[in-house]
């Protein structure tokens, strides 16, 4: 991986050390290009006009997120950001009374409260499956929940933007496939950080969002849903997009994934993210992986040298996301001083993750690219407050 | 109206004659600019970090959109585009079994399918007001089914894309009060055409889109919700923008309407969609109102006296959206006809007005601005195919 060319390939580097792609990473001058000449073009010649003269870009999007995740075209829509995504598949499963949802204790408090919404809705309970020793899902206790019977749904994240590691998707959709359960992969930390392919983890549905590691545009995400349920899947929302009028009062629902979209879209973000898509297959996610984690993995290894440095990341495979605190310092203060150094970094929100006993206190948060550099690294080291 | 300071405010204008703004406007030069610094911006100090830095631009949307349709800031929700506006407002509300809802024969395909959906659903049934014989929705008619009963809503669109006319929204809303019924305008053609105030109108729940006659971004567009009513809807879906996580195992509504948004957003298009509203504004929407309509009665007189034109719009009150047929040419073969001459037009789809029988066959459709001028009109007119 040529680093330097890559870096001259991301206005944003020569401005800033970013640390916080796990909230949004900084694109690359094709996606730059993509989106800000599809939004010009709208504004000379009119919208609608500029997507007819743009709709092979549009229509490239699918291709190249799909090439993305070894899925298939038809099985993609673009949905405006992940938790929409993510709305969109899980709200479309006729949960009824009774029925069990299986997540973990890393899930993200927007799902969990989705969760609890279809539990008031429809008498469905959510069980958190216990981890194991390492702070990773433990897949025993999985693979016990499933056999009690009546699981819906197993629904978790694949890289939990809180403890710095990766959930065990495989081997949760192998045993989903064995028991016969929906499997929904929230991906939006782990599309463009790791290597995925959707059939490999047996996912029935994976949400993601462009702005993160993908290096997209914000307010773009997109929907995986395999192509043998989702003829069973009824969208909660329907417009003329998902769905064609059937006179004289009926509809019929489109067969593929796109029955979650909706016709209206960002059209300038989606072009941006399939070229996103496609720079990221281009490059190669395995490449991409062995980067990230490697930068990380150095990292966490700098500040647990540090005196006054507790590096609070868990789980038995490390991603791109560095947790940690610094004795008698606020996280937020440690942010606000990387900040004066050129350094941008976060805070975890314990609300965020409310399953999680280890969330709290907040913690400060690293999270690298494939475009940082360990010069960063130590600019983030040298930034932290001293004890 | 400084028509020509605002053509030169207006890129576009310089391009193409651009009579397609029922579908997107061309917007202003503050509108572009605004969108593209701020998308400039996340791309090199990164996404989270300029929402920071333009944080009060980002909170302006909402007094701008506030101030443009008489409401309070705290009733004004940002969503992606008008037909998740409105699905956020229509599948909020709690129908129960035979509950009624009440419609146009203008209305658009897509709110009917979610109508469909319900009454699928929940034993909602759906009934379409017939109209007067100008070709208005009947208000006798309307009154009648009010006082039948069982009506949990009036939902309807303030201007119908495809047939010219303006539905009389003042006049259902006094209607609904004296009822004690919910009434839902859908104001995506209106907003940015007609002068809006929610409270004149006496709507509870209104939806917009950016693109349209406000002149803002793609991909954009707001929910107004009365005070009075929001806390009683719940959102159909919830993420943690529309609510906070309780421990152990609950969550909690905000009490103002950003419990209808997502927290991940298009956030330039935000940005952009409040300098939109405030620029209408600034212009005064009654003198924009009467530029408009005028345009497009000039427009439809010219089109009438023209051998072998037949306007097709009616109603009591005409829009800026003008339709009408060529005989012997399809409505598409004109429009490419118009393209040819760098004029943009549109095609109606009978498919997206399932209940009105005379939105069969297609028509040709232009929709003016008030940055159109009389010139424009004639390069229309010298267009199309002769007989």
């Amino acid at each position: 991986m040529d680093i330097e060319r890559l870096r001259r390939d991301t206005p944003g580097c020569a401005k800033v050390a970013h640390l916080n792609n796990a909230g949004a990473a900084l694109p690359p001058i094709p996606v730059i290009e993509a989106v800000s000449e599809h939004f010009a073009l709208e504004s000379t010649i009119g919208g609608y006009e500029a997507a007819e003269q743009n709709d092979a870009a549009i229509r490239h999007f699918y291709d190249a997120v799909a090439r993305l995740v070894g899925a298939r075209a038809d099985e993609i829509a673009y949905v405006e950001n992940a938790t929409r995504a993510w709305d969109m598949a899980f709200y479309s499963i006729p949960f009824a009374d009774g029925d069990r949802i299986l997540t973990t204790t890393s899930e993200y408090s927007s799902n969990a409260i989705a969760y609890q919404q279809m539990a008031a809705a429809k008498g469905a309970r959510v069980d958190v499956v216990p981890d194991e020793a390492g702070g990773t899902l433990s897949l025993d206790a999985l693979e016990a929940e499933l056999a009690k019977g009546d699981v819906r749904l197993v629904s978790l994240n694949h890289v939990p933007t809180q403890n710095g590691l990766v959930n065990p998707a495989a081997e949760v959709g192998r045993l989903c496939r064995e028991h016969g359960v929906l499997f929904l992969l929230d991906a939006c930390q782990s599309v463009g950080q790791l290597a995925i392919d959707v059939n490999e983890i047996g996912c029935d549905m994976l949400s993601a969002t462009g702005r993160k590691y993908l290096r997209g545009p914000r307010g773009t995400g997109f929907l995986y849903v395999r192509r043998e349920i989702l003829r069973t899947l009824v969208p909660p929302f329907l417009d003329l997009q998902a769905a064609t009028w059937k006179a004289p009062d009926g509809f019929e629902l489109r067969d593929d994934a796109q029955r979650f979209e909706t016709w209206e879209r960002y059209v300038a973000g989606q072009i941006g993210l399939g070229v996103a898509a496609a720079y990221a297959a281009d490059l190669g996610m395995a490449d991409i992986e062995t980067r990230v984690t490697g930068l990380a993995a150095r990292l966490r290894e700098e500040l647990a040298a540090r005196p006054g440095v507790a590096v609070l990341d868990k789980g038995a495979r490390p991603s791109g996301i560095v947790t940690f605190s610094v004795d008698g310092h606020d996280p937020a203060a440690v942010k606000d001083a990387a900040r004066k150094h050129g350094v941008n970094i976060n805070v975890t929100n314990p609300l965020s993750h409310g399953y999680d006993p280890d969330a709290r206190p907040a913690a400060v948060r690293a999270s690298v690219h494939y475009y940082n550099t360990e010069e960063e690294l130590e600019r983030l080291l040298a930034a932290l407050p001293k004890e």
